[in-house]
């Protein structure tokens, strides 16, 4: 069910301020002598029950006292009276209200009770409702201001959205000393309708918005979160903050693949999956935005560092080299232009160090002469007794005005370099006071740029087979709990091997399997063992009929003796892996946000030690798949690492991609898990698989 | 031999300025200008051949010529006069000499010829010289400005030294705008003599400095650096910076353990063995100093977080996770005062949430309850509208004035807080603007504390058995290259036990070994065989003397088909290992700069990619080898994960120590390893073996 568009917070031409106090150190008066303040060009109706002026305006009692359209109302009046504004708002025909009060959700149980009423009410109304308990909402370029912090910021095309009012009030305050200007500035509050979703998509649409800024504190549907973020980010550069990093959703687990799946490392790939980015800190976010600003996209990883310190171009290296850029020299050609402008001690290398008494000059004849390398720029500046700050400002940004890549500045000083500060701010080429905050934010414009580049295209359905999977997912469903037996078969239908296996409940049996499976190994059945080695459970490379009756008589007899209470199924014949294979771990767990999630990561024993995984939302691609494994930090090893041959990465990640459709296609799975995953320098096959099912079929 | 104090550098009285220039835009007179316009009240002698005046002071021709005893020289005169100016000082018993002049190492092969004729003649002089090619040295307090930087810092209690000139104008003139004082500002340059390690060591005594802070991109010599920054980070916090993280040394080596403990790890390892701490940005350096000025020690790894936003509050708890700080509640008695003095809604926990309205009465009645709390704090701020900064700032330093752990303050925003800013400044509590650097910089300031509380007594030498040893390393020196055969006497020697293992020259040799070590496994044995599993080259758990003939004979037939050019030395009988360990790596490498080092980890073939280490200097004690076992992702397995048994941490720790004394105390050890090293729950040992050293016996 589509609700009305958010154009009426973005355009808005009358507004009401309904609770609009005398008083502009009230709340509600503030928000009118805000707007009012603010210049704001259209009309607005302070609405007061017992005031006929109120701060120099015509009021009127009540909403449904006036006579002309509306398009927005701001509300600023005791909880208890919110509701009823807002049915008033409907009847008036006003598209959406800014709900200012708090009284709801924040506040204890009265106040739960009062915003599910509100929620409840809202369903299916004409009228969007920002908040309640918000600081509110900003378009500075349309002088809107219908919050009650005083001053807007500058009008910019950072569209920025925030689940803190604390943080916003902050933000606003220090916006005012930085060079940042905002398309919009919204307060989200408790979200009893409009959300995070909603205004990301109505920034994606929004022409005067050109980077899209977000702090979260989590996600109110997570796959339309997803959905929304996606087609954004295909339009525009996304950067988010999210916040409770740490705090993982309660969720009952039992794989290893829950554990290692918790809500914040989904919300990370659902980010990364959409385009976007994710930064871990507030002074980060405003840093990568400045990158985004000018529009400049990086068109690779290389970056150029250019400097008069030689201290400064390590640190920067440094900070390059764990950004993931790469700081390689020009050309020889590029490096020989340079050679024949700058002095003799100069470095052409990378970084290009011009040496400590650099001039504008220097610095502007080194930059032509780099004009022809296409890497991003990082151009810094250690101020000297006679440095020209301002002088190499304009050099910089005479030298560089046609490049099409990122150019970042480092003026690393304070009185000495702020006149050079102020020029290249005022030309949009933002500037930082240290190397390693440049390069960070230029490492993480770097990542978007190359997620934006290379978002995939939905998956194509692998080949199910129907007539496999009907039988298999009734049997999972009817067993709950899944095992190798039971889950073969659902992954056969995916077209995921497995490694052979029978149950054999006797000797006998075993003897018959083996004679079926060849040179096998045994593994006790019993659902109250789970760790078989320890008892004897688990017995390796076993040749012949014969060998495999008796193995198996002496496991029951050993396990029997070693466990008396345990209730013993069955011995499961499972036929020997072929050796060399690396031992993954691909599971999927539904998160309660996000859905099915996959991860695919080092398996066997270590996997919930070593954490080396890669986590998506259900379905990935066959190149999504790649990209996983290429994250993890054992992807050295299945690329053949110290004279191993490197494991099928294509047959790998065809597996990735099938296992990801049936965790996505299949209804009530709630986890499953192949661990380990044999991944051999030919083919792939599961060599031991769990899962769980919820008994209702889901619709 | 021991090289002369620095005393005159720290408090000279009387300085020569040789190459003083009447231009101060020139290098020479603008040390002379620097000099005198900083208010220098000791005596000043500009030194100039041609003048008799120097910028209105009286100059002389010659050192020679000053009749009066001198403390200092600072030397700005041509690269080839620099040579004979400093044996103008010796002849005149001057005892310190600041060579800014450039021209030596940095200005190609004629200028590494002169710092080579230059480093020679000091050697054994009764001069100590800092530089060439420095921006100089800065005593605040004393007013001695011996740089080419016009204005000094403000006094203070940082000493500060760095190996960039360039570094250090930056971080002069960003100083001006930060709350930061010098004990001592000093550019070392080239060191041709004084060092980085000299400075610490003079800092560590000097009773102005309070915290010592470096910049350095390398150390002169890595055993005198961690001798020197042990005995200081005994009496105060030391910080640094180091440049060049990602340039490893180049070394030839042959070992995991060399691969994975580069020169820069190893730089790590004597940082945090000597109880100092290291950080990565410039930014860091000084957001640490500034919690540790104060002198206000963390006594534990607790945060309280108090805040009257929810989303900064968030921020920083997820910021202390990262950082290693804990972000538990107070004791109920102490959150039952809190709620008798807060507002309903306010949170008690951690963060303790004052609400958006928080006035100063609130900030002063909240950190008043908490006074019996001793956790360190991390007290914010977002403003309102109303909000009065500087109360609230007055509010926090009477609230906490006695408070023995640090406090911390964030004050999030620009204009609206910046009163407050000045005020908790101004008396000495530290402020951020973001809430995730003022949390680093604790994890930090606690992650120091932590160190310097626990540096651990020399480690006493385990018994080792000399008459072992002696034959022992003849074989293992004339060997050279030492596989488990060779390797085993000498870890026997220090106790370390290995898997029993004779080598096979034939089948029946094999029969042989087998009687004696029960079930073996059977291994090829060739210098030209690196990947022996790939030819056959391996059979495990090979039962009874008959069994390993048959099984000898037809590996060597078999790896002889597979590889009929590779020599084929035997094959190695080894008794079978006792399932159930855990395959950790053990190894040393003589590092280039800081000699051998100790490298404990993750074992098995993933030992490259997982990168699952922790290094160390040779030798460690018991309790610094718990601290390593104590660092890696590992870590849980070890203490037992999943129903496993933990590992024997006694019998590790205790290997561990014994292999460092082994690898601290065998003269031309290049490297040696243990990989796998079984741990059991009960024991551990040594798998397999292998190690280089030198030919010739070192000194």
């Amino acid at each position: 069910m589509s609700r009305p568009s958010l154009e009426p917070f973005l355009s808005a031409r009358a507004v009401a301020v309904v609770g609009a106090s005398t008083d502009p150190s009230k709340v509600g008066g503030s928000v009118l002598a805000n707007l009012v303040a603010g210049g704001f060009p259209g009309r607005v109706v302070p609405v007061n029950a017992r005031h006929a002026i109120v701060q120099g305006l015509r009021a009127v009692p009540s909403l449904l006292d006036v006579p002309e359209p509306l398009d927005l109302a701001v509300v600023a009046v005791p909880a208890p009276d919110v509701l009823p504004t807002l049915q008033q708002c409907v009847a008036r025909a006003i598209a959406g209200a800014v709900v200012i009060s708090a009284g709801f959700r924040e506040a204890g149980p009265e106040g739960k009770a009062r915003e599910a009423e509100l929620r409840r009410w809202l369903r299916g109304q004409p009228l969007r409702v920002v908040g309640p308990n918000c600081l509110g909402w900003m378009r500075p370029a349309a002088r809107l201001n219908l919050t009650f912090a005083p001053g807007m910021p500058r009008p910019g095309t950072l569209g920025f959205l925030s689940h803190s009012g604390a943080l916003c009030t902050a933000i606003l305050d220090w916006s005012r000393d930085h060079p940042v200007g905002f398309s919009l500035f919204a307060s989200l509050g408790n979200q009893a309708d409009v959300s995070e979703t909603d205004v990301i998509a109505a920034l994606a649409e929004d022409s005067e918005t050109r980077v899209i800024l977000g702090y979260l504190e989590g996600v109110a549907d997570g796959r339309a979160f997803f959905e929304a973020l996606g087609a954004a980010a295909a339009r525009k550069p996304c950067v988010l903050l999210k916040a409770g990093r740490s705090a993982e959703g309660a969720r009952a687990v039992s794989s290893h693949t829950g554990a290692l799946a918790g809500s914040d490392r989904a919300f990370d790939a659902a980010v990364r999956q959409a385009g976007a980015v994710r930064v871990d800190t507030l002074e980060e976010l405003f840093d990568v935005a400045r990158v985004l600003v000018p529009g400049r996209a990086p068109a690779g990883r290389r970056v150029l560092v250019i400097t008069n310190g030689g201290g400064l171009g390590i640190l920067a290296t440094d900070a390059a080299r764990d950004a993931g850029l790469e700081v390689t020299p020009s050309s020889e050609e590029i490096r020989a232009g340079l050679r024949a402008v700058l002095p003799r001690h100069a470095a052409t290398g990378n970084p290009v160090d011009l040496i400590g008494d650099a001039t504008p000059a220097r610095y502007r004849a080194a930059l032509e002469a780099l004009a022809g390398d296409p890497a991003a720029l990082v151009v810094m500046l250690a101020p000297q007794a006679a440095t020209d700050a301002a002088g190499i400002a304009r050099a910089v940004l005479s030298a560089t005005r046609d490049r099409t890549g990122p150019v970042l500045a480092v003026l690393a000083g304070g009185a000495r370099v702020r006149p050079g500060v102020v020029a290249l701010e005022d030309a949009g080429i933002p500037c930082y006071p240290f190397p390693e905050r440049a390069v960070r934010a230029l490492g993480h414009a770097t990542r978007l740029a190359d997620r934006r580049g290379r978002r995939a295209p939905p998956a194509p359905a692998p080949p199910v087979d129907p007539a496999a999977l009907a039988p298999a997912l009734a049997s999972a469903r009817a067993a709950g709990t899944l095992g190798l037996l039971d889950g073969a078969p659902l992954l056969a239908a995916y077209g995921i091997a497995t490694v052979p296996a029978l149950l054999a409940k006797t000797p006998e049996a075993a003897a018959e399997a083996a004679r079926a499976l060849g040179r096998v190994a045994l593994k006790i059945v019993s659902p109250d063992i789970s760790h078989k080695t320890d008892v004897g459970g688990v017995v390796l490379d076993v040749a012949g009929p014969a060998a495999a009756r008796d193995a198996a008589a002496e496991m029951l007899t050993r396990v029997a003796a070693a466990r008396p209470q345990a209730r013993l199924t069955g011995v499961l014949v499972q036929a020997m892996a072929r050796p060399g294979a690396h031992e993954l771990l691909l599971g999927t767990v539904r998160d309660a946000q996000f859905g099915p999630l996959v991860v695919v990561g080092f398996g066997g024993i270590y996997v919930e030690v070593l954490k080396d995984t890669a986590t998506r939302l259900a379905p990935v691609s066959i190149a999504e798949a790649r990209e996983m494994l290429g994250e993890l930090r054992m992807a050295p090893a299945l690329r053949g690492a110290r004279g191993r041959p490197p494991v099928d990465l294509d047959a790998l990640a065809d597996a990735m991609h099938r296992f990801s459709r049936l965790a996505a296609e299949t209804p009530g799975l709630v986890e499953l898990e192949i661990n380990p995953l044999l991944a051999y320098p030919t083919g792939v096959a599961a060599l031991d698989v769990r899962g769980r099912l919820d008994h209702e079929e889901e619709s």
